[in-house]
Formats: C-alpha cells, structure tokens, sequence
C-alpha cells in the first residue's frame, strides 16, 4: 500500500469521470447534486480512503457526527449499562461514539477534554471524576456551541443540563428499610462527598436516621474508593467496632459485595448479625450469597435520555432549556437485609 | 460566551503582545522560540479555546497524540483490565485515548474504524467482533501508515501485529485438568468460532480429551453469546442432557457463572455432580459459591505489551517486525472443580 500520498477530490473525480467540482459539491451534499451521484461520490470518497477536510472549512460544515463521552471509569457495571443506552440513541441518528475515562482525577479529565475538543465532537456527555473542582475545561467547547450534558455525577450550576436520580431519596430509602428492619447502629459506606452522588446519599442517609429518632454518628461513616479494596478495609474497621453494627448502607454494590465476603469470612452472619444494603443493582448483588439488597439505578434509561436531550440540543443549535432532569429509582429487597 | 467567532493566532498575538508569525511558530514548536514563549503561547491558546488547524497544514505535522481503542464490548470486566493497562503506557508517552465499540458487529466495527480515521489517530488497538470477515475497513488507516494492532480477538494474517495468549493451551489445561478430576463428559460451553480466541480453546478441549483417549461429542460443545443469558440457557440443556455431563468448561467466567447459578437452583451439587471451569478470573469467580476454578488471562500486561508495541511502531514510523506475541496464562484452581 502506497501512503505516500493523500487523496485529493481530483482523484475522486477521475476515477468517477466527474468534474473536481462536481465532486466537492457532491461531498458537501449541495442540493444541485442528484442524490444517486452524490451517494457515489461518497461511497467513492471513503473507499479510497478521503480524509474530508471538515474542519478547514467553513463553520457550517462542521459535524464530525462523532459524540464524546468523559467517565470516571469504564470499569463499571452501571457506566456500561448507561453506555449502552447512549451508544442505542446515538446509533440510531447517525452518530459515531468515542469514550475516555478520567480514572477518577481532575487533571486526566482536562486532558479529556481537551482530546473530544481536537477530535471535535459535535458534543459531550460527561460524568464528573471524584476530584474535579469546577468545570472551567468545558468552557473551551461551550464558547464553540458544542454542547455538554452531564449525567450521575453532576456539577450543581444553574447553566447545566444534569441528568440524575434523586440520590437523597434513594440513600433515605435504602437506610429506612434497614431501620424498619429493627436495625439501629447502621454504618454508611460512601463515596468522595466532592460529588452529588455521595454527599447526597449521605444526606438520605441522616435523614431517615432524623426521622426514625436515631442520633448521627459520625464513627459510623466511612469514606473510602468504593472498590474491593475499600470494601474489605470497610468490613475491617466494622469488625473493630465497640458496639458492633447491625447493619450497613453501602454507596455501591461492588464494595458492599467485598464487605459482605470478608464479614462472612470473619463469621459474622448475614443478615442475622448485620444486614447489608448495597446501590446499583449489579449483576453481582444477585451473585453473593445471601442476595444483596438494592437500589435500582436506570442506568440504560439514563444513557438513552442524556443521549436523546444531547442530540436535541445539537439540533436545535441552542443551550437546552433543561436545568435537571431526575429518573426513578427503586429498592429491590432481597435475602441480605429481611428481617430473620 | 460569545461563540460566533473563531479564535485565531492573531487574536493570540495581540493577547500576549507577540507577532503573528512568533505565535503561528510557536504553536508549531518551532525551535526559533524560546522554549518558556512556546509555553506561554501554548497556554494562552488553550485558554482561549484556539483550535489548532493540525490537519489542514502539511503532513508532517498531523500528530495528534490520540490511540484509538475499538472493542467488542466496554461491558466486561477483562477488557477494562486490558484498557488500563493500555491507558497506563499511553499517559505515560503523553498519549490521549478514545474507546469505542462493536458490539460484536462487523458492520458497526466498520463505522467505528471510520471514526477512529476521522478523528485522526496516531494509531489504533482492535480486538475483533463476533462478525468480523475481514480487516479491509482498516485499510484507510494503513494506506496513511498509522498502525494498527490486534489483541486478544486477532486476525490470522502475516502481515498483522497480534498480542494473545496461547488459547489452543489454555483451552487444553482447562479441560485435562477436568478430565484428571476424574470426569469423562465435559461440556465446552464456547463463543462464536469465528474468533481465534473461542476455535483455539475448542481445539485445546479436542486435544485434551484425545489425549486421555475420550471420545470427541458434538452435542456435549454448546456455542452461544457467553453472557448471563447464555450460561442460563447451557445450563437448561445441560439438565436435559442424558446421561448428564459431569463436567463444564465455559470459555468465559461470567457465562460460566450464570451457569452454575441456575444449576444450583434445579438441584445440582458442584462439584460433586458437575464439577466447572471458567475463563479469564474475573473478580466474579472469587464471588460466586463455591468459588470458580478459571484460567488467569493477563489483561493488564496484554494493554501494556500492546501499546507499548503501537507506540514504538509510531515513533519508529515503520510497520512493527512483530507478527505475533503470546503471553503467558495460568490455571487456577479453586471449590468448583476440586475432586470430591
């Protein structure tokens, strides 16, 4: 293969026998061109490998049809369903996805940015790492009308389109169920509070703690990664505790599961000893024995929204008049947490 | 925000009170600037949301310093592995990346490889669909000598830089280790034989069972999706086989885990009754009770071992003199197939 020399629409015109003109006309999809020509042209141009020089051209003519996507972690069972549903409603208008993860820091998702600016992106989908401070690296976009919509883990402005779960509730939830349970030393396993996810679960968390006439404790609230890891350094320190808890309201499935089997293997009983409340609805909370306890997130219909209000807003050439958009959420019980 | 102006090197030029020409260079890098002016220009033009014009300048200059990932699928848990570290040897060379998916679609990888074209990597990492018939849609990429590399799911081809395990091994030593417990009817629960990944580890199963003088059984190798829908769906045909295997191994761990969840439910004692072996040690099989002997895949190192061969392909612009590297695996055993 030849890669000495790039792909010129002279080249594309004298294989088709058409004017250069006719086909940079038929590539920008002017009406003058019929259809049928226009689609050749096309097929032509990417067979032989055109690079369309988009981006030297005018403003108009911009659209990559390319949509980015900033997440702190692939690793994630609810980011892949949430992905699933964006890449459904992205496909099926024509566009492309491309995905990064800022691995949970401030400065890797600058540098995101800054990658979906160059690879111009038609717009954003973006939830936030667990250090991000402000949100000044999508300004560069924002100035261009590339619009950014942030999901799950939000950045509370009045200028963002935010699509979440009432995260307070859902925390308040899961906690009265383990308080109508007869459960009264309940530990909060959560994440970083820098975001609305954790701060807001933890909310829900006091709440139903108000409400059932149960003192705040803060011994009681461990901050940690949420990974399996965080998991069994959560099931330590509870193991250390003087009186013991009776039950735990973890922030995510993976580290309640990792809690769970390092209690178990220390001999406590589940639920008998404690019950245990995770969130996300992973495949895993039906894997470990007892079955975990819940709280189903809509990841896939939250991917499907932020994607179709996205792809609004890209269409309609102006900011989205949406300030916050909250889905449903449910408590699933299960064998973790019933009452023995 | 005003977004109806381009921002060009003359608005940066009067920004920072330099010339047109100094700010066109130092963008470029051009050694004439004094190394502390380059970085202030750069700065300011990032700030200001300056977007480089990379691609409509010469050919030398189309660095982008962005890989590429195309994979079947984000949702799984040896690919996030694989991702990390690829991600760790990317950072490190100053090296942005993008992701995108087939969902083992052949069509959709296509669109994918377009993508990746468009948005003008320095280089791509593919690990191949289900579907995929050919490597024809990375020609484009090849013909302008930006590299590309397959893992894990390869294509067979001399002229293709591949990074695998040794799956015709790994395949073998799942399977004898299930015929050395004793068991003389294992199912081979396997993916679509399209892939080298799933032919090699069914031909590993064939040796095997040669070896110990077994009979080859058509009807005991169930080829389907190996997700949790397909590890239920084996399991119901397992129970209506007769006589009944007492032994599976799934080529993966999240089919095989599914598998003997729902032979758990009809009865089935594992791995008194059917003793299973598993593929890739996802987190799963430590969870699932009893816990799932499984072949260790090195995702990580397989992510580092392949950027760091894309990286090195790009800087020393030439094709990589590397046809294939094979890493090492390892079977690990654990309750689910122990005799008994």
């Amino acid at each position: 293969m030849d890669g000495k020399k790039e792909v010129t629409i002279y080249d594309i015109a004298e294989k088709l026998d058409l004017s250069p003109a006719t086909v940079s006309r038929g590539l920008k999809d002017h009406p003058a061109i019929r259809k049928e020509t226009r689609k050749r042209i096309k097929d032509t141009a990417q067979l032989m490998g055109y690079q369309n020089n988009l981006f030297a051209s005018n403003l108009r003519s911009k659209k990559t049809n390319t949509i980015g996507i900033i997440i702190p972690r692939i690793n994630s069972y609810f980011m892949s369903t949430v992905i699933s549903g964006i890449e459904h409603v992205v496909n099926a208008q024509g566009y492309s996805l491309i995905i990064s993860q800022s691995q949970e820091t401030f400065e890797k998702e600058i540098k995101n940015a800054m990658t979906m600016y160059n690879s111009r992106v038609d717009g954003l989908l973006v939830s936030l790492s667990y250090t991000t401070e402000n949100i000044q690296h999508f300004e560069a976009l924002l100035r261009k009308k590339i619009p950014v919509i942030f999901f799950d883990r939000v950045f509370d402005d009045p200028t963002c389109t935010n699509v979440v779960i009432d995260n307070t509730k859902a925390g308040y939830d899961a906690t009265l169920h383990l308080l109508e349970q007869g459960r009264r030393r309940v530990v909060h396993l959560c994440g970083h509070l820098n975001r609305n996810t954790y701060a807001d679960r933890l909310k829900g968390y006091r709440m139903a703690l108000l409400e059932k006439g149960i003192a705040y404790d803060e011994t009681l609230v461990i901050v940690n990664p949420l990974n399996e890891q965080g998991g069994i350094e959560a099931a330590q320190r509870i193991l250390q505790l003087d009186p013991r808890p009776d039950g735990i309201f973890a922030a995510n499935d993976s580290s309640a599961v990792a809690c769970m089997q390092e209690l178990k293997a220390a001999g406590i009983r589940i639920p008998e000893d404690i019950a245990v409340v995770g969130f996300n609805n992973d495949p895993i909370a039906r894997v470990i024995e007892p079955n975990l306890t819940t709280i189903h997130y809509p990841g896939y219909e939250m991917g499907q929204i932020a994607a179709t209000t996205l792809i609004n807003t890209i269409h309609n050439s102006r900011t989205s008049p949406i300030n916050t958009l909250v889905l449903k959420h449910e408590l699933l019980v299960r064998e973790s947490s019933r009452a023995t």
